[in-house]
C-alpha cells in the first residue's frame, strides 16, 4: 500500500473500532447492573464479563505487543478477564464469572473507556499501528463474536426468572416475515471438485483456512429454513416420543432432559408461547426455527425424509446461490459436519492461536449466521461451532438431500 | 393487660419494628447493587432476597391475616420470595434466587418501603393489632435471623472474589481481644435432674419448648472458647492428617475437600490470613475460632481429650455460669446434640408451623450467638442448627469434659 | 471363675465358635458362587466379602494377637478383607468389592476352614485363651451382625435381577401370623428418673454403654408394629403426596426418588406384591411394613397422629413390657433418636475401638431386631443405626404417643 | 450362483458359524463363573453377557425370522440380552448388566447349544438359508466384533482386583517385537481423487459404504506405530503437566482424571509396569504403545511436530501400501475424523439398522486392529469408533503429516 492507502486504511479502522465498540455499550442500554451481573449457566457469562474480556483482549494482545506497552488499567484484570488463553497464565473460573460483583459494571466501563483513549492514540500513530493492524482486526471481530453471545446469553439469563424481563420491545430475533409457510422447496446442485474455505483478501479467522479442493457428490439443498410451523408437525408426529427418529445419544439427551420441545418454547392455555428478548410472545408459525440442538435438528430431517447438509455442502451452495433464503441473517444452520481442522491448518502463531485450534473436538460446524449476529460478521467461509446438545444459541436447521 | 400497658406495649412493639427493620437496610450500606445480587451456592441467598423475604413474611403472615388485607405489593412476589412454606403454595427455585436481577433492588426497597407503610398502620390501630402481636414479634424474630444470615452469605460471596472485597473498614468479626491464649481452664458442674427449654415469658420459638427435665451427668466446661492459636496447635500435630481423630464421615469429608484449614483461611507467604468482612486479615492467635464444622469440632475436643458438650449441658451451664467468656456475641457453639423435638414439642399452627419442626433432622445444634448476631437476639434457650458439614456460619467450639 | 466354670465356659465358646460359623455357611446353601459375587450399591456387599470378613476379624485381632500369631493364610487379604479399620491399615474401595472374582468363593471357604482350624486350636488352649475371650465373643457377635446383613445385601441383589431370583422357598421375612388388622391400641408408661443401657454380666458392644439414668416424660407405645395393611391406607389418603406430612429432607428424597410406595413393593395388575427373599409375594395386609426409611416412618407416624419413640422410652418399655407385640424378630423400629454417645461413652482401646465411636453421626438409631437377625442376638439395649434415607435394612415402625 | 457354488457357500458358513462361535468359548477357558460376571464400568459388559448377546442375536434376528420360529429358549432373555436395539424392545440397564447372577454362566452356555443347534439345522436346509445369509454372516461378524470386547472389557474387570489376575500365562497385547526403536520414518503419498470405503463383493457393514470418491492433499503417513520408548520420552518431557499439548477438552480431562499415563501403566519402585491380560509385567519399550485416548494421542501427535492421520488418508495409505508396519494386528489407530455417514449413507433395514447409525455422533473413528482382533475380521475400510475419551480399548497411535 501507499501511504495514502495505508492511512485511508488506518482511518477505516479507527471509525471501525470507534462503532464496534460503540456498539457493545449499545447493546446494555436499558439494563441495570444487577442485569449485567446475571450468570445462569457456566457456558453463558454476564454482560458485564463480555464487556471487560473484549477490553481485556485489546489491552492484552495488542497494546501488550507495543514496544513499550502502557501500564495496565488494573494488574488484576488479566487473569479476572482471560477466557482460556493459557498461554497469557491463570484465568478465573468460568462458572463463577457471575461471582465478581466487583469490579463494578461502572468500573468496567470506566476500564472500557481508559483502553479505548489508549486504542485512539495507537489508531492515529501509523507507524505504531501498522505491525498490529492485524491484531486490531482480530479485536474487532472477536468483539463482534461476543456481542452475539451477549444476546445469546442475556435471553437465557433473564428466561430463568419467572417475570419473563423484556431486553427491547422489539427484540432482534422478531420473525422474519419473508419465511414462508409453503412446503419447503429444494435446490440441486451438481457437486464435483469444488473449493471451500476463505479466499485470501480479506478478514477470516485461522480455522477457515487454507482454502482447499473437496469431493462433493450431487444434493440438494432447501430454499429455506425450517420454520415453527414445519417444527409443529414433527410435534405433532410424536417426534420426541419416537426413538427411531433419534440418535442415541440424542434420545438418551431427550429422556434426561425430558425435552418434548425447543428451548424457550412453552405450552399453556393450549397455545404455544415463545420466551424472546422481547419477553414472552405467542409463537409465530411463519418464523425461522430457533434454539434446537444438533440433535433435534437431526431427528426431524430424519423424519422429514432429509438430512442436515455437510458444511461443505452449505459452503459451496452459498457460494452458487446466494439467494437461497435466510442463509444470512436469521439462525445459524446446523451441518453434520464435525468441527475439525482443514488440511493444512495452521494456527496462529502465540496466544492467539488459541483462539479456534484447541476447540476442534466434540463439536458441530454451524453455519451462516443469526438474528443476533452483528452487521458485517457474516461470511460463507464462517464455520461457528457448539456441542450436539447445545440449545442456547441462536441455531436452527437448513435441510439437505442426497440428489 | 390494662389498656394503659397494652398502650405501651404497642409502642414498644412500633419502637422494635422500626429499629429492626431499619437495621437490615443498615447492613447494605456502602453494597452495591451487583453485591446484593451475589448468590456464591445454593445454601447461601442474595442480600436482596433477604430483604424481600423478610418482608414478605410480614405481607404473607401479618397482613395477610387482617380481616380485610390489603392488595398485595406484587402478587408475583408471593412466590418469588417463599423460602420453604409448602403451606403458601408455590416457590421459586432456592439455587436460582441469584438469577433474579428484577425485581431490583431499588424495587425491593420500595416494596420494602411499602409494606412498611401497611404496617405502621396497623401498629397505630391497637385493635386490629391485637391478635397479631405475636406474629409481628415472630416476623421480628425471623428477621434478625436474618440479618446474620445477611453477613453470613455475604462474607461467602466476597469470598469467591479473588480481589477480597471489604463490607466495612472493621467487621463485626473482628478479633475479641478478652480471648486469652492462655491455656483453658473448666469450670465444673454437678449436673443432676434439671430443667432446660425456654421459661415462661418473653419471645422463643416454638423449638426451644417445652420447658422440661433432663438428667445431667456431673461434667466440666470450658472457662473460653477455643482460639485460633489453640487450633494452629492442632492443625501443626497433624490434625488434618490422621485418620484416628474424625468421625468416619469427618474423614470422608477431608478427603474429599482435601481440608487443611478451617473455612477462609489462607497459607501464604509462610503466613496464616483470614478473609474477613473487612477483608484478608492476618490471623489473630488470641481470636475465637470461627467458620469449622461439627467434624473440625469434633476431632479438635478428641485431639484436645475432652468432648464437645451437650446442648443439654450447655443450657444448664449458661443458667447457673452466666459469667463463661464467649457464652454470646463470640461464635456459635457446635454441640453433640442432635437437632431433633423436646419432649411434647408442637409446632406453631399454621404455615408458620413450618419454620423450625421439619427440619429437625440431619442437623446438629449450636448454642450461643456470634459476633454477626443482633443485639436482643440470644437467649439461653436459643437453639441454632446446621448439619455437620456446614463452615460458613459463625461456629467455633467451646471443650466439655466428664467430670 | 474356678476352673471348673472357665472350663464349661471355654467349651461354651468353642460350641458357640462352631455354631455361628456353621451358620454363615449354610446362608450361602444353594446359592451359587455368581450370586456371591453380586454388589449392587456401595452399601451393600458381596456375600462372599461378609464371609472373608469375618474371617479376617478373627485372623487379625484375635489370631493376631497371640504371642506368636500363625502366618496369615495370605497376607493380601489383610488389606482386600479391612472394612474399615484404618488402625489396621489400608483397605480394598468399598464400592468395588463386587469387582473381586479373586479369590473364588471357593479359596474364601478355605480360608474360613483354615482360620477355623487356627482358631479351634486356639479355643483348646485355655491358657492362651484366657486373655482373648472378649476379642472372641466379640468376634462371634461381628459375626452375627454380618450374618443378618448377608440377607440384607442378598435381597437388594437380588431385586436388581428382573427374573425376581428366591434365596428360599419360604424366607425368613414371612409374614408374622400374628400381627393382627385390628387398629393400633397402645400401652402407657408413667416415665420418670430410669436407667437405660447394657446392665452389666453378659455381652454388650461399647456403644450400648454406660448404663445411665435418663428422665422421661409420661408417654405411650403401641401394641405392635405398623402393619403393611396400616402403611396401605397411608398411601391411599395421598402419603406420598402430602408435604406438610414430611420432615423437609423427607419430601425433598421423594421428590427426587419419585418415592410412592415402601422399597419392594410393585403394584402390577391393580395388586401390590413384594420382592421377598423367597421371590415375588402378594402382599400380605396383616404382616409387619417392612423397608422403609426414617422419612417414611415419620411421616406415617404424623398423619396418623402419632409420633416415633425415643430410643430411651423404647428400651424404658422392653424393660417393663417384655409382652409387647413383636419387639423382636418382626422389624428393626426407627426410633427419633440420633445415634450418639451415651454419658461417659468410651470407644474400646485399639483398633476394634473403631468398631461403633466413629460411625456416631448423620445416622438414627433403630431399636429390637428383626426376621433376619441370629437368634441369640438381640437384647433391649441393642443400638443398630442407619441413616435417615436407608431403606434396604428391615426396618419397620413402631408408634408412640405423648400420654 | 449356481447349485453347486451355493451348496460350498452353504458348508462355508456353516463351518465359519461353528469356528467362530467356538472361539467365543475358548475366550472363555480358565475363568470361573465369578470372573464372567465382572461389570467394572457401565462401558464395559460381563464376559457371560457377551455371550449370551451373541446368542441373542442370532435367535432374534435369524431364527426369529424364520417362517415358523422356534419357541424362544427362555422368552425373558428377550429383555434381557437386548443390547440397544429399540426396534426390538425394552433392555436390561446396561449399567446393570454385572447384577445378573441368574441366569447362571452355565445357563447361558446351554442357551448357545440350543441356538447352536437350531441354527446347525437352518445351515443344513439351503432353501430356508438362503434368504437369511446376509443375517447369519452379520450375526458371525457381530460375534467377532463381541470377541474382541470380551477381552477388552475383562481386561478392565482384572485390572480393578489389586491382586492383578492373569488371563492367560502369554496374552494377546504381549509386545509385538517388530515393532522398533528406531525413530519413526516416513511414507509419501501424493493424494488426489481417491476412492475409500468398502468395495462390492465380500462383507462389510453398512457404515463402511458407499464407496466413494475424496480429495486428498499430499500427505506421509508413519512406517510404523508410536511405541512405548517414543511415549516415554513424551512423558519426560513434561507431555502431561503442559496445557499448550491438549485439546481444551483434553486437557480438562487431564485434570480431572490427574492424568499421567496412559491407562494400565504403573510406576513403582522407580520402573514402569504395565497390566495385561498375563498379569503385571515389566514396560517393554518397543512394543507398541497401547490404551491411550484421542486426547493423549493428540498431544502426543502435536508434541512430536505430527498429527493424526484423517481416516480416508488411512484407508488409501493402507490400500496402496500395505506393507507399512502393524496396520492390523498390533493397536487400533485414532485418526482425526468424526464417526459421521459417508455420502449416500444408508443404514440397513429392519432392527439390525441400529448396528452403526445411530452411533454417528460424537465420536472418533480409529483404524486397523489390534491384538485382540479375531482372525479374520480387518478390513481396509473396517470403521472403528469410541468416544475421544476412551481408553479401555486397544488403541494406539500412527502418525502423519502434511507433505
Amino acid at each position: 500500500m501507499n501511504t495514502q492507502a495505508r492511512q485511508s486504511a488506518n482511518t477505516g479502522l479507527a471509525f471501525g473500532y470507534a462503532q464496534t465498540r460503540a456498539y457493545s455499550f449499545e447493546l446494555i442500554r436499558g439494563l441495570s447492573a444487577e442485569d449485567c451481573q446475571l450468570q445462569s449457566m457456566p457456558d453463558a457469562s454476564p454482560l458485564k464479563w463480555h464487556l471487560a474480556h473484549t477490553t481485556w483482549f485489546f489491552e492484552t494482545f495488542v497494546l501488550g505487543a507495543l514496544p513499550s506497552p502502557p501500564d495496565p488499567v488494573d494488574p488484576r484484570y488479566r487473569v479476572l478477564f482471560n477466557s482460556y488463553y493459557v498461554g497469557i497464565g491463570e484465568r478465573h473460573l468460568r462458572a463463577e464469572r457471575g461471582l465478581l460483583s466487583r469490579p463494578s459494571l461502572e468500573e468496567i466501563l470506566h476500564y472500557r473507556k481508559q483502553v479505548d483513549h489508549q486504542m485512539q492514540e495507537l489508531l492515529a500513530h501509523p507507524a505504531q499501528l501498522a505491525p498490529l493492524t492485524e491484531l486490531v482486526t482480530l479485536g474487532l471481530q472477536h468483539e463482534q463474536q461476543h456481542q452475539e453471545l451477549m444476546l445469546t446469553d442475556l435471553k437465557h439469563h433473564f428466561s430463568c426468572n419467572p417475570l419473563h424481563p423484556a431486553w427491547r420491545d422489539r427484540a432482534p430475533e422478531q420473525p422474519d416475515e419473508r419465511a414462508a409457510t409453503q412446503p419447503v422447496t429444494f435446490r440441486t446442485f451438481a457437486g464435483g471438485l469444488c473449493d471451500i474455505g476463505a479466499p485470501a483478501g480479506g478478514f477470516s479467522y485461522d480455522n477457515e483456512g487454507p482454502r482447499h479442493r473437496v469431493w462433493l457428490e450431487p444434493f440438494q439443498l432447501a430454499e429455506r429454513n425450517v420454520s415453527n410451523g414445519d417444527f409443529l408437525a414433527f410435534i405433532a408426529d410424536g417426534g420426541y416420543q419416537r426413538p427411531e427418529l433419534w440418535l442415541s445419544d440424542g434420545w438418551d439427551w431427550v429422556c434426561q432432559d425430558h425435552a418434548a420441545c425447543p428451548l424457550y418454547w412453552q405450552h399453556a392455555d393450549q397455545q404455544w408461547q415463545l420466551f424472546t428478548l422481547a419477553g414472552l410472545q405467542p409463537l409465530n408459525h411463519a418464523a425461522p426455527l430457533c434454539h434446537v440442538n444438533l440433535y433435534e435438528a437431526d431427528a426431524f430431517a430424519r423424519w422429514s425424509g432429509g438430512r442436515l447438509p455437510t458444511e461443505a455442502e452449505w459452503e459451496h451452495a452459498a457460494q452458487n446461490a446466494p439467494d437461497l433464503a435466510g442463509l444470512f441473517g436469521q439462525v445459524w444452520q446446523w451441518t453434520n459436519s464435525a468441527y475439525l481442522p482443514y488440511p493444512g491448518y495452521q494456527p496462529a502463531s502465540g496466544a492467539v492461536g488459541e483462539y479456534n485450534g484447541k476447540f476442534m473436538i466434540n463439536q458441530m460446524v454451524l453455519r451462516g449466521s443469526s438474528c443476533a449476529t452483528p452487521a458485517g460478521h457474516s461470511r460463507n467461509s464462517y464455520r461457528n461451532f457448539f456441542p450436539a446438545a447445545a440449545q442456547w444459541q441462536f441455531s436452527g436447521i437448513r435441510l439437505a438431500r442426497d440428489s
